[in-house]
């Protein structure tokens, strides 16, 4: 048999990236990036030009198609390879990104009656005007008990399905009315592709309150959250939910034409972007945390039984590799907390020398925080500019430094900064392990890893693990790319599973990040005083940061 | 009787400044600075060439009489004025800015035997290089349980006179033992003027430890520092002390020929810079806190009884104004909080900004945290960049910033820093009116106020006080010069005691800051959230900042 391909395609929030990937050892053959026409759209809808509201994000679903017009021709264009060779096509998106569709699975907004009204068009994963309706519905499934609730840290995200769904029936119920099917965008691209509709259990699980064995949340409760949505889940949430890896169809006619490809090629069921990373770094067992990181970090990590695990984002069976329990948790801000103080509070004089060394900003006081050493710079800080994910699950929180002085350094805070992401990730890790759901190893895939050594130095001297990095800058393709192997099969030539394809075809880079024991020795007394400081601003015991909070919202108005 | 003049010399930390002034009502006629030819010695000793320790901060004392040489003729030239109608000078200095001096009074730095050993020379202010001395003679008077301790806050500094002079005992005691006398360098150029060597009362209190009724320490308590030191106050430290406003003694014939001054013009005895300022804006009853406000804050008031005040810098009978009990205390950093953060922490575009407005750095950041009402920055910071003097006494302490997010800007900061040094004076404000010394108005004078109104207006609403503004840029060289007219008596058309002097001198500006009501309000609330932070960081709730201090300095050993 003839060396076979797998196609991934990384759906972001401003691009889409196709990768064609050798299923023999995972390395990429090629790789096209498709900027997405119509952006990331916040300001005014591009058919009326009616202005949106505050903290609406939107998208246009011809931009997700754009992708696959573009990006797929053009992997095979520049690898050459002959489409009979690409047995699968997987792919992995920003969630919960959805859109409302008819029963032909039409966007409402490409409909000409729809398409003037916001709530008829797809609402990105940052979409964040739900958020009334995620407080309403977190005090009623509190109120009633519901079971669902600690299998997401207590707190349903104003960012998911159900929040968005019942922001349509407020403000748009001729919308709500005119929908045959609420779904991922994730799902609706691969019923594109197939003709054939159905609902991955990562999104199913980790963003529309899915359980394997308990199935959606009660019809009472939909009903005690709006008459409305009593029977949402047989009607405009039907549909089948299959784990990731699954056959979703095979590539049509129409779209064979339209990307090039064979009509038939396998077609897996959608993934979450930053959960298809993990068996591209190897991970198909328990015991290894994945993080992805860049401007938030994301952390996965897999378990045999459920568990509560205070503050993390979800538990889902299925959720990221078949067979386990997938557990996700996060930090809500990393990169952009290190971008914050380079926009914001560098001085002239280092972007200046950075200038005159010929090195980012970044990089300069990434090789002068280097020479300081754990604990010389006498500062610690609280990582909280965007809240804390996990495991506080609280937005209100906010960033905290301790320790100016007069002689205090640019590059100082920096160091300081890293480290506070560093004891971020270390609670997070201490919440799992210390509850049933052991880490012995770290994973790293993102940009961060890729760019900043320190960075990753410091996270394995404060969580006391050794950290292997992702050899590939397109982590998340290439998962996706497994997942189109496993849907194709081994007689196809691909494989049977996902732990088969990461056997072959994961990649972490032969350097890895080892605990040095003197920065551990000192960084775990910082952690001691981090956790206290977490604890005291964190947990009640003075809820300054939320009075300042009002007090601000208060002199806004 | 023809119009008469006074004097003030005003001898700084880099130069000396002589400004004549118009005794009937305080109007500056002249003025003129002297750099000091050697500046601060703190690297090398300018004889031997060589280094000084770390920490080590001299003078030389010539460069005080080049003051009187340069300025003093100066303005005599610049005004016209008649040397004989010129009735007094009185100075002001640094302290405690100190030197040993022989049977002469030549300094011993300015004998052959004695130029090339560093501690033959005048230890400046900012000399810190006793801290050992000073923790030891803390710890013992604590344990005898010395009545002065209380008068101080609890603590002696190391930059004041015994701290300095034990230095010598213990580093060069063949210069303890040449020395006839240690002496305030504001009493040594006196000294040099009058040919009449007297101890002024201002620093014999703050700085000697010296008390109008109970006098210097006991000699027990010298002889349990050190054995050698068991009778240096009628030694080394002997000669009378007296009031401010005292006359000193008169010009001689050759400091006459040297400053152009007539011989026998009226020498009052010395002052300290901030001390002076006092009758110079006005303040000459209690009720009234004065602030010298610049890179720190020293803050002044008077009272009538002698009471405990937790972490004031000093109570001292005569120490401000004759018959008053003087009581000083003080923030560490105040303009140098605002340098370092314009200096390491203000974004490029902020500098690119501000030329563009052709405006300094520090007026763009004004003009636009003007622009945000109290409480709306979110943020909240404890104001110990350089540790904190009143009211915790500890130089332990760091600075802290809570509230960020990543929408903050360089703008909020900095009012949330000029806020904070709000909050630290309102503690001080607090400590003296809640323990019988009243506040009911405030006075500003110094650098600071002259240039930040946004700064004024928030001090007002901080401490709900009017704020009075000392119209001059020069209030302590005015405030010497009155003491220069009260020395020469009303019978030489100067005046019989400083509260006549300056009820015809003192001045300040007609525009007062006055306390906002809505401003006041969300202040007081905030004010309760700095408390908070205060006693949680700064009372023993969680010493952090010692601990990541000492955890700096094992990591830079």
């Amino acid at each position: 048999m003839s060396q076979k391909y797998a196609i991934g395609v990384d759906y972001g929030t401003q691009s889409g990236r196709a990768v064609l990937v050798d299923l023999s050892n995972g390395s990429e053959v090629a790789d096209h990036v498709t900027p997405y026409p119509h952006g990331v759209i916040d300001e005014i809808l591009p058919t009326s030009g009616k202005p949106l509201e505050h903290d609406w994000a939107l998208q246009h679903p011809d931009d997700y198609l754009e992708v696959l017009r573009c990006s797929v021709p053009a992997v095979l264009k520049q690898s050459g390879i002959n489409p009979s060779d690409v047995i699968g096509l997987g792919i992995d998106f920003t969630a919960c990104t959805m859109l409302p569709v008819d029963e032909q699975g039409v966007p409402l907004c490409l409909k000409p009656e729809w398409r003037d009204n916001p709530h008829g068009w797809v609402k990105l994963w940052k979409h964040h005007a739900a958020q009334d309706e995620a407080d309403q519905l977190n005090a009623i499934a509190a109120e009633r008990g519901e079971r669902f609730l600690p299998r997401y840290g207590g707190k349903i995200s104003s960012e998911w399905m159900i929040a968005k769904v019942w922001q349509i029936v407020n403000e748009a119920p001729d919308v709500y009315e005119a929908t045959d099917l609420f779904t991922e965008a994730a799902d609706w691209v691969i019923s594109q592709l197939t003709g054939n509709f159905v609902r991955n259990s990562c999104t199913a699980g980790y963003k529309s309150i899915w359980h394997k064995q308990d199935g959606y949340p009660s019809k009472e409760f939909f009903k005690a959250l709006d008459p409305r949505l009593e029977n949402i889940t047989e009607t405009k949430l039907r549909g089948d939910i299959v784990p990731l890896g699954t056959k979703s169809g095979e590539l049509t006619a129409a779209m064979a034409e339209l990307t090039g490809l064979n009509a038939g090629t396998a077609i897996a069921v959608g993934n979450v972007d930053a959960h298809a990373a993990v068996p591209a770094v190897g991970v198909v067992t328990p015991g290894k945390l994945v993080m992805a990181m860049g401007t938030s970090i994301c952390h996965m990590l897999l378990g045999t039984e459920e568990v509560e695990v205070e503050g993390m984002c979800g538990v889902v069976e299925d959720g990221i590799i078949p067979g386990y329990l997938g557990y996700e948790a996060g930090q809500s801000a990393v990169g952009d907390i290190f971008e914050w103080f380079v926009e914001e509070a560098v001085p002239a004089y280092v972007k200046e020398a950075a200038a005159a060394d010929g090195v980012g900003v970044h990089q300069w006081l990434t090789e002068r925080a280097g020479a300081y050493k754990p604990g010389e710079t006498g500062l610690l800080a609280l990582d909280w500019w965007n809240g804390n994910r996990s495991v506080l699950v609280d937005t209100n929180l906010t960033g905290v430094i301790v320790g100016y002085s007069l002689l205090t350094k640019p590059e100082e805070v920096y160091r300081t900064l890293l480290e506070s992401t560093a004891f971020g990730t270390r609670k997070i890790i201490d919440a799992f392990h210390n509850n049933g759901v052991p880490v012995d190893e770290v994973y790293a895939c993102g940009g961060l890893p890729q760019r900043n050594h320190l960075l990753m130095q410091i996270y394995a001297d404060v969580t006391n693990r050794e950290i292997k990095i992702a050899d590939s800058k397109q982590t998340p393709a290439i998962g996706a790319a497994m997942f189109g192997a496993v849907a194709a099969g081994s007689a196809k030539g691909g494989y049977d599973n996902v732990v088969d394809a990461a056997k072959a075809m994961a990649r972490v880079r032969e350097e890895t990040f080892k605990p040095i024991p003197a920065n551990v020795a000192v960084y775990e007394k910082l952690y001691q005083e981090y956790s206290e400081l977490h604890d005291y601003f964190g947990r009640g015991a003075n809820d300054v940061m939320k009075r300042l909070k009002a007090l601000k919202d208060e002199a806004s108005h």
